[in-house]
């Protein structure tokens, strides 16, 4: 297919140098893993740290491209990973539809306003029109495409409306959303109502995404795992659904349904290339239970790589040798801040040393 | 077997009038599901938020035996549940062993001191000295016990190893209690020394609990979920095991490892005679994987008690014939503090009227 080409002509007419990821993501043979770190436009890198302390706070980043850029390239300039992916927020689509958040330090994100009743959501703003709220992310994406210059593919992303709906109710983080899976329970008209919202609005935020270089676009759902496999399947797996159908002729999908163990089926039959892992997985029952029809990606534990060096290598060429192919390199989470670099450095170059 | 009675003739030489629990934990065939709330002691009732209001802390509560007995027997005389739970805290275990902790309002336990190093696990008071310390816990059971007069069984519990090792080396709850895990990973033979110490003494403890009346042991394994199958089945499970089969052949033994939805073979393996269920974990699906030796325990969705009391009953009624038997009605975790009555008491009325 190679869709994602015929795109990035749009604004870049250039070939990539490094397009091991697309190869395996649109099922392409390869000689080996290509590999990146899910939060590695980070707090690990002290390159990172040094632009995040000059700044008043976290969304100051996220809103201004030349630094969102300068942060989402610095691993690939830093780390050498076969990918970028955009330094940006999920959150910024509740945003865009009405509800204004602030990330509090050493507490997460916080929204003063959140959605309770029919009216509340009624009220926001959708599509294109919350869409177009977000240029400063359309802008980074840009301004990064122009800085990478070809050397690697950029990751375009959106939280999963599932997850997007749980911080819409909740107002912040929580150990259980309950207030959000009590809406599901008292509310399900309105629940979908919301949920379709929020599906209509990231499908016009990722077309702009992917308009301007985003060369594959994950959905992260963060908190897939706190529903049962039927909440799953009737308020999130769909919407999930909806939005790759709507992408997946364009460039390649990733589906992130953390926590999830019992989806792997259900997100194998939505028209997405790539199935994200968590470190609870086991590659090999993992591969059998979506068939061939994708790739995976993931799982190493992000503790993992606390251990030695040595053992860090070890236990990612085990991983890779138990994934087998059709694999895209990864942590089964976000790298955690205080990682030490010698350990990411060790799983980067155990998979890219590696060859099957 | 019944094994539980010859126990419970050392101090209350009386049968129980109610022992549906224990006839299925015992493998017998019953005409109903048992039926009983994790945190059904707990801020659900007025009765027990009166209690704690009169009180300092939640603390106070806990160490004090005649008010832990009122709370634990309240929800048998207001709900009429088919088993009491002795009301206490998993984190005495650290606290006797040496790490004293608060417990702080709307935000969790704190534990001023942590374990980091060798000296740290070798200066912990373990066995027979450390539970010798939770007299009140004791004392609470034996009241609890004579104030039941035989009405329904009294349940004992303790944290399992991982968990009570992962809150003393985070020093509290944590998203990701990653700095547990990175002592797996980094210092695996001092973790495995620190784990035997929590399970040698929770093994005293436990055997103190059932001297004092507890007819049935739940262990609760509340972080099994953040361990990947490697670590659990190296780390967590080897210690449910052993406090299992230290237990087993006096009274019934219950394990539950919330999240660890890869674990239920290898929990079915131990020498227990109950497995709880998160939510997320399909009734028919999970007895295929435990086989016919183990009664089952849970696992409604703690939220769906939040809707219409009909909708609760026929939620509750579906899921009993998932189970089909040898089942004991419970939520898929603890009742969530600000679930309506009107839900809890649908639950356990549909769970009571059902028959096989």
């Amino acid at each position: 297919m190679l869709l994602w080409q015929a795109n990035s002509l749009i604004f870049a007419p250039m070939e990539l140098q490094n397009d091991i990821l697309l190869r395996v993501a649109n099922g392409q043979t390869v000689e080996r893993p290509p590999v990146w770190l899910m939060r590695q436009a980070g707090r690990i890198l002290p390159e990172y740290r040094a632009v995040r302390a000059s700044l008043s706070g976290f969304k100051e980043l996220v809103e201004t491209p030349a630094l969102a850029a300068e942060v989402t390239i610095q691993p690939v300039d830093i780390l050498g990973v076969d990918a970028a992916i955009i330094f940006s927020d999920i959150l910024v689509i509740p945003e865009a539809m009405g509800l204004k958040y602030e990330m509090i330090e050493k507490k997460g994100p916080s929204f003063p306003e959140t959605i309770q009743t029919e009216a509340d959501v009624e009220r926001l703003i959708t599509d294109e029109d919350a869409a177009s709220e977000l240029t400063y992310v359309y802008d980074a994406l840009a301004l990064t495409k122009k800085q990478l210059a070809g050397r690697v593919p950029l990751i375009g992303f959106a939280g999963a409306p599932w997850t997007i709906f749980a911080y819409m109710i909740e107002g912040g983080g929580s150990k259980t959303f309950s207030k959000a899976r009590r809406m599901l329970f008292r509310e399900p008209a309105l629940s979908h109502r919301l949920l379709e919202k929020i599906t209509m609005t990231t499908i016009a935020y990722l077309k702009q995404k992917v308009a301007h270089g985003a060369d594959l676009i994950q959905l992260f759902d963060s908190w897939a795992g706190i529903l049962s496999p039927k909440l799953y399947n009737e308020f999130a797996l769909p919407y999930l659904g909806k939005i790759a159908t709507a992408l997946h002729e364009e460039v390649p999908v990733t589906l992130f349904a953390k926590d999830a163990w019992h989806a792997l089926e259900g997100l194998a039959e939505q028209p997405c290339n790539v199935i994200g892992l968590d470190w609870t997985q086991n590659p090999q029952i993992a591969r059998q239970r979506v068939g061939d029809k994708v790739a995976l990606q993931g799982n190493l534990d992000p503790c993992q790589l606390y251990a030695e060096p040595e053992q860090v290598a070890q236990a990612a060429t085990e991983m890779l040798k138990a994934f087998g192919g059709q694999h895209i390199a990864n942590l089964g989470h976000g790298v955690y801040p205080d990682t030490p670099l010698d350990g990411v450095r060790a799983f980067i170059n155990a998979v890219q040393a590696f060859r099957y």
